[in-house]
């Protein structure tokens, strides 16, 4: 195991050694990313052209996108789960000083649930091409849900 | 087992009895709201006053709040467990026809992890009261994330 970097808290017990509810995946990720080089967060994936980004759905959920479109904005849930799930105050190279997990968006936390609101360019098959993602081709997907301004942004 | 209601289609295996990866809630949601009465959305809850919304950090994960503050606005993940997870085409009371799980928010999902940007109003202990709610008093806790508008909402 890794040697804490400097300002790091670690909880005492690793979170995926003690589940309390099962996620089963439904799909995966392809992009041009590969792990360690995929870019760190949409924006930085969108200046460098999205990375050819599409969802592949196990073929049973395809009756699940009826009603999706291109055009459509959608939130996709995805699962970073190579990232250790303990550190509950961290140092990202970014950030002048460390910050509690919940005040960052690294992929390295509890429940390694990352979140992105992409736009779906087409649809054929179960395959949905979007136009950009920061995850490495892989990654497990966990759900998408429509954009809906009144629940995924700041009430106004 | 309920009968499907009309133009249901369901997955042929429930997702819940085959886990990919494990959840380890890292608190509850807080609120006036009970299981069945809570209202349907975050808009509606504001409208009805936003129901005493808190959200109470195990006690572990207090450091893993360190950034944080009031007027802080921030996407919370929660688990929507109670809901059947092999609907794949439904048909909600206010659609005009069934609609696929992907094209819509409801709490039945194959992996039913809600989202919900809300408001932190204060933050006392490890417990966060935040400005609304749509989960009934009890809803366990997924994650916290900051909410960045360049991730969240629509690239303009």
């Amino acid at each position: 195991m890794k040697p804490p970097r400097e300002g790091e808290v670690r909880l005492g017990y690793d979170p995926a050694l003690d589940p309390q509810a099962g996620l089963h995946f439904v799909g995966v990720i392809r992009s041009d990313w590969a792990e360690g080089t995929a870019p760190k967060n949409l924006r930085l994936s969108r200046e460098q052209g999205g990375g050819n980004a599409r969802i592949e759905m196990k073929p049973e959920f395809a009756p699940a996108l009826a009603g999706l479109k291109a055009g459509d904005w959608v939130m996709l849930l995805y699962w970073t789960g190579e990232a250790r799930r303990d550190l509950l105050v961290q140092h990202p190279r970014h950030a002048e000083e460390p910050r509690g997990t919940f005040a960052l968006r690294s992929p390295a936390r509890p429940n390694p649930v990352a979140l992105g609101c992409v736009r779906i360019e087409g649809i054929e098959g179960t395959t949905l091409r979007i136009d950009a993602t920061d995850a490495f081709d892989g990654t497990p997907v966990v759900d998408i849900k429509p954009w809906i301004a009144t629940v995924d942004a700041p009430a106004t």
